[in-house]
């Protein structure tokens, strides 16, 4: 079964296109490593900037959209990780784990991975106790550590401050680079102390986290954190999945592509956070996303 | 009193805009010539390829979710029309019926007005029974003739077969333009007849329709449709606005702007169906109003 397009991920870029091509009458297979499509969303705790989502509701709720869009548009869902890929030729493949498909063009949609802190600590309570996925996490806390000075640290930290007793926002940044939606709550907040220009240096405990060195990387004071029930959060920017897609023009990782999503390679586009582009958000991603399939429809009507 | 930022429409560009011009701290004003947000999409029975907003979710139910977000975000929101602008200056000026508003920057996104038929009829014919709005109109009709040939046309003609004993499908061009999604049922249904290459060019009558005479522009071939309720809907492209905004550069009257919506005026960009783009969507609109707003604000910090 040769498909008309395959989309690699299904975060808002990829859910768009697909949606797009679905519409235009192209046999639409879409691969996404998780089970449930939302990218990245699927841990934001909640939704702030997107027009026609309500405010404040929940990724985890939005991502539960995309999987019924996906369903109703009619495109074929795949839960399986890309290996590797070959894309020069006409007929396009893309190898997974579990098989290998192909189709007359590509729509990378594979979006980004975020960073994890290189911060020594006991394996058991990096897997217990390091999170990036603040809604998930029910339990509650005496203190929480939140890594990361973006508008996602900070929107996370503020939701965080709301279930944990105290929360401690540690920015390597001399100041905080969010929006002021966020960056003035959190100035103003009793329930959550800034450190700038800072870093967690050291993570005590084996099963629990017993205690979290904060240090200072401009005075090199230690400020040390020790609670009852502590957690450690980060978000701390996120590096673009592109190695596997063989051949394709990058820029620091981030695939190249022009106006209308086109890549370096006839037949193969790319969307969302993964492309070069000033603004990575979900508005962007599904425009994108819009703009390829349709680019795609036309590639494979000449 | 001057504000950072004023938006002119509060269709999903607009919207767009205003969620993230006030997420970034700016003091913003919507004006729109409605009541309500929401736009064109207002009228439109269901909306389909938006993602995160359920596929098949009335255009009215959209419009209250853009209400929500902008009384959510804190943006001021003012019922008036634009009957005059001077953007040239720093501070710019937006003159209304019931007044006047002042800004240091402007973001454009009054979209466009529906054409409407040029049909010979009596006044209030074509009051009662021309419209544009499917969704709205609870009525049971025997027959429905829609006029346009474009995936707003056939969606909504789709919509109206159900309401409708029969729809005839009205298209000036050769063929169906809209997408398989759309055209593939159109031309499958027994409900909905398709004129091609023909135009209305006739509807009789003095309270109610009588009669709707098709007229195919390659025979010259008539055809008279006569029942007893008739309704008659028309979606056949739309005009910019964009003539009341002085000074500004356009192109077949719709506004030039960069890749950032940056257009001739220095602090005044434009947004959504308003500016010269290819593809007319809600997802590319809300793309354009959150690369604005983002604008605005680095435009504002130099």
């Amino acid at each position: 079964m040769i498909y008309d397009v395959i989309i690699v991920g299904a975060g808002p870029a990829g859910v768009s296109a697909a949606l797009y091509a679905t519409s235009r009458g192209l046999n639409t297979l879409i691969i996404e490593q998780c089970e449930n499509a939302g990218g990245t969303l699927k841990k934001v705790s909640n939704i702030t900037h997107y027009t026609g989502f309500k405010t404040g509701e929940s990724g985890e709720n939005f991502s539960k959209m995309l999987d019924y869009q996906i369903l109703k548009c009619g495109a074929n869902f795949v839960n399986d990780t890309v290996v590797s890929t070959d894309l020069t030729e006409e007929i396009k493949t893309v190898m997974c784990k579990n098989g290998s498909y192909g189709a007359k063009a590509v729509i990378i949609a594979a979006g980004t991975t975020q960073n994890t802190p290189e911060v020594k600590v006991d394996d058991i309570v990096y897997r217990k106790h390091f999170h990036n996925h603040a809604s998930k996490d029910g339990k509650s806390y005496d203190n929480i550590i939140v890594i990361g000075g973006s508008d996602g640290a900070a929107k996370e930290a503020l939701y965080l401050s709301k279930i944990a007793n105290h929360v401690d926002l540690v920015v390597i940044e001399d100041d905080l680079v969010a929006v002021p939606e966020f960056s003035n709550p959190i100035k103003q907040s009793k329930d959550i102390t800034l450190h700038v220009h800072s870093v967690v240096s050291e993570v005590k405990g084996d099963s629990n986290i017993e205690s979290v060195i904060i240090r200072d990387i401009k005075t090199d004071k230690e400020t040390i954190i020790s609670k009852e029930n502590m957690g450690l959060f980060y978000y701390m920017g996120s590096k673009p999945n592109s190695e596997i897609f063989e051949g394709i023009d990058t820029e620091n990782g981030y695939i190249i592509t022009d106006n209308n999503m086109k890549t370096n390679i006839s037949g193969v586009y790319a969307i969302g956070d993964i492309i070069v582009k000033q603004i990575r958000q979900i508005s962007t991603s599904v425009s994108d996303g819009a703009i390829a399939a349709i680019e795609v429809k036309k590639y494979l009507s000449e």
